[in-house]
């Protein structure tokens, strides 16, 4: 009955194959992400600190960025029923409230001795790359 | 007026310095995350998908646990002024509702040229490492 | 004891008789909306795809403004101790961030044999309807 | 750029295709709705109350199941891009805390000269069908 909610199979991916989410960030977003993980920097929350900082106006938590290549990898490519294994983030820009985020997933490598897939994970803003990185998952194989 | 805001300089940290932050992941939680990052798998959201997974319950998202380790570099160690570099994550084992994450951050190396701290980052539920990873950041110096 | 917390019995309607709730929609409002209820669709959620459609903006979910009718139905009119039975819906207009949003209930029609009101419900943004509809509710009757 | 991001095109519809969204209803999402739409009706937040009540237990807002068809019409079938027109909705039995409301949206019927189609939209918890109704969308055509 669950399949119907399944996503890919390791048996229908292929090395580039491409899927994205986009978000526009707002206040909203960073308040209850700031609620639900405790990260109360001020460089998020308190325009006074975020004027003096490097940035010069608050930035949104890099994790609600990065949060975003999880929800490509959960619901489209590869989508439910996969197995998030490892992720690795360079953050390369910093994100300010009203930007939208665009977080793109390509195949790199598929392992077929582990049903493991390497895929690109980067999330833009425009042109400007603001992470950079890579996901591993286990995808299942399609039953016979 | 700032200044009481920061968190740690460069030079106030040394290797092996820890903190440590702490979160019982609840189902308000779970929904908040899903909102805000879009992140809607059904391993987080559906009995009935979840119980006929691998994990036999839903599970909290991954990146939410991640998130308590960016709380503790935000605002512990170093704290507010930092700037959050890269973040590297394993998934070892699943989160589930009304399980308590402890998110361990560990200096392990200062790279005093360019003013980085590399940090061991682990999170964990009772004595499971959930997540294994390590952190990038740049600490600002003191100013004489 | 619980009396005091009950809305109109069936004896207490009349045709005419109207009430409201009015509610100005913010950016917290659809992203909670979309974690609670799973539609992450961009045109909620993504300027870049907002723009490019037909409304050229970011609109907010149809059936959160739709809850507001529920909102006169279970605390106002009738109030609570009605039995919701069927909304019938027509999106007439977007509604967009920022917008406050009036929903009005008015008893139409009494049917004393099965102790059910029919309800107008539209729900406008200063003049403009947004959502026509109706409602049909059970209403109990007075205790002798 | 958007179209990667657009859902099923008119021409991609046929009568009788379907697809699902499942939620297990969680008090995080009675709370939070509440607060969204203001429907603070006792039977959904005061356990005295609704002990008294016709239920025996809390249940969850109708809206809120409700909610789960759009989600299933504006991220699945038609999906992105499709414009919410109407929806009628029967609500047949009480959803509780715990349960798991599966949304299933289906095709019905394609009005090729207005680029509509309706579909049937019914909520089930187990077998037990707690909302019926039908949906009415626009579609847009492909692109030539």
């Amino acid at each position: 009955m669950t399949d119907e909610r399944h996503g890919y199979y390791f048996q229908d991916l292929e090395v580039g194959k491409t899927d994205i989410y986009a978000k526009t960030v707002t206040d909203a977003d960073i308040t209850l992400f700031a609620g639900i993980s405790g990260d109360t920097n001020p460089v998020h929350l308190d325009d006074e600190f975020a004027s003096a900082s490097r940035f010069g106006t608050r930035i949104a938590h890099g994790m609600l960025s990065a949060s975003y290549i999880s929800t490509v990898l959960g619901t489209k490519l590869p989508g439910p029923g996969c197995i998030y294994m490892g992720q690795n983030l360079k953050f390369m820009a910093p994100v300010r409230v009203g930007d939208t985020v665009s977080a793109r997933v390509t195949v790199r490598e598929l392992i077929e001795a582990k049903n493991r897939a390497v895929l690109d994970t980067v999330c833009t803003v425009g042109d400007t790359v603001v992470i950079e990185g890579e996901a591993m998952v286990w995808v299942p194989s399609r039953k016979e």
